[in-house]
């Protein structure tokens, strides 16, 4: 049986349109990125947003950060997947556990909201440091939530197949925990994120709505 | 029989390294180029070679070009992987031939020579448009080299697997127009790739050996 068969209740790509198909969409998403990013076309966007961009030069800048932001970002994806495969049936300690995931899917979480950062904050600025704050613990506690939900949640309501990490024998916060300590563990990581979020000067009632969506969340 | 077991000489990375793991390593080879372009650490590597590059600026308006560059390439390196996909087994006719290799391997080498070609040349000068004119010949005329070199070369010598685009009825040059007229073709190809190189001011000499090496290659 597939273990990867469904996605928000939808066949997943590679099952609908098969797999070859589905590799080149991977291929094209992360390269029509970078194009986005560059383009002037995301300029209008940005602008129509009223974000405080005045001229090309700094347009060009923040344009480079974020293409920067975002390589970095989805080399550390990748590397995340390849530590995840290599620990499929062994036994990992939570440090080493923590790496795989703020590299799987914590680094593009953050890196959501740098990008967003780098547009109107420079660099040494407190918000700056409290944003990457709110975007390490909210990436970490999207994937200790994701894992909670693989087991308490049932297929029709997750929307994917459910189960399927016991299965693979993956390393996960409830397997190395206890399902009890590791929906402690999403609380306090919720609670860091709420922290960050506090330190900062700005309107943050967007952010926190994100915050409270990923943990509440029940697909 | 696996028609992908031979790069090189060697087993494909997928053979040698398992599925999963070749996948990744081809995701995380395009975001680390993107990470290369955007590091401090590569203009270091550029201005060893001397390049004309003198301040900050210069630079970060050079590598935003140069990652837009490679970003529009590489999606449509993809676009023509799935235009091929979907011409296997049918008849296409030369046009479109011409547009799935423009896409396929044709984006990607005119990129490597126009990322060079932005770093030292503005977009209005001469030299810029003959450069890119280059490109695209010398892109072309190589998958014309690279279909011809799949019928005429036996495994040993091409070190990849021979003869494959005939097992999977791909669209080819000599499967259109008959080994002769193809290599014709390769020869028409070169011949315009030269052409542009002698409109040149600047010493093209390292670019005639390029283009030399890919129409004599035999592997």
């Amino acid at each position: 049986m597939d273990n990867d068969a469904l996605r928000r209740g939808q066949p997943t790509c590679h099952v609908a349109f098969g797999e070859s198909t589905a590799l080149l969409a991977g291929d094209i998403l992360q390269s029509m990125a970078f194009e986005v990013l560059g383009s002037r076309l995301f300029d209008d966007m940005q602008s129509i947003d009223k974000l405080s961009i005045e001229n090309t030069q700094n347009n060009d800048q923040i344009r480079l950060r974020q293409m920067q932001i975002l390589a970095t970002a989805s080399s550390k994806m990748v590397n995340g997947q390849v530590m995840d495969l290599q620990a499929e049936g062994k036994w990992v300690g939570q440090a080493h556990l923590e790496q795989i995931h703020l590299n799987k899917t914590g680094a593009l979480i953050q890196a959501a909201i740098m990008m967003g950062a780098v547009t109107v904050l420079p660099k040494a600025d407190q918000d700056f440091s409290a944003l990457r704050q709110f975007g390490r613990a909210l990436g970490l506690a999207f994937q200790v939530q994701d894992d909670i939900l693989d087991i308490t949640a049932d297929t029709e309501v997750l929307g994917k197949t459910a189960g399927k990490d016991q299965q693979v024998e993956k390393s996960t916060y409830p397997a190395l925990m206890g399902l009890d300590n590791a929906q402690q563990y999403a609380q306090q990581l919720h609670d860091q994120a709420m922290d960050a979020l506090n330190q900062m000067q700005g309107n943050t009632q967007a952010l926190q709505t994100i915050a409270e969506f990923l943990l509440t969340r029940k697909s």
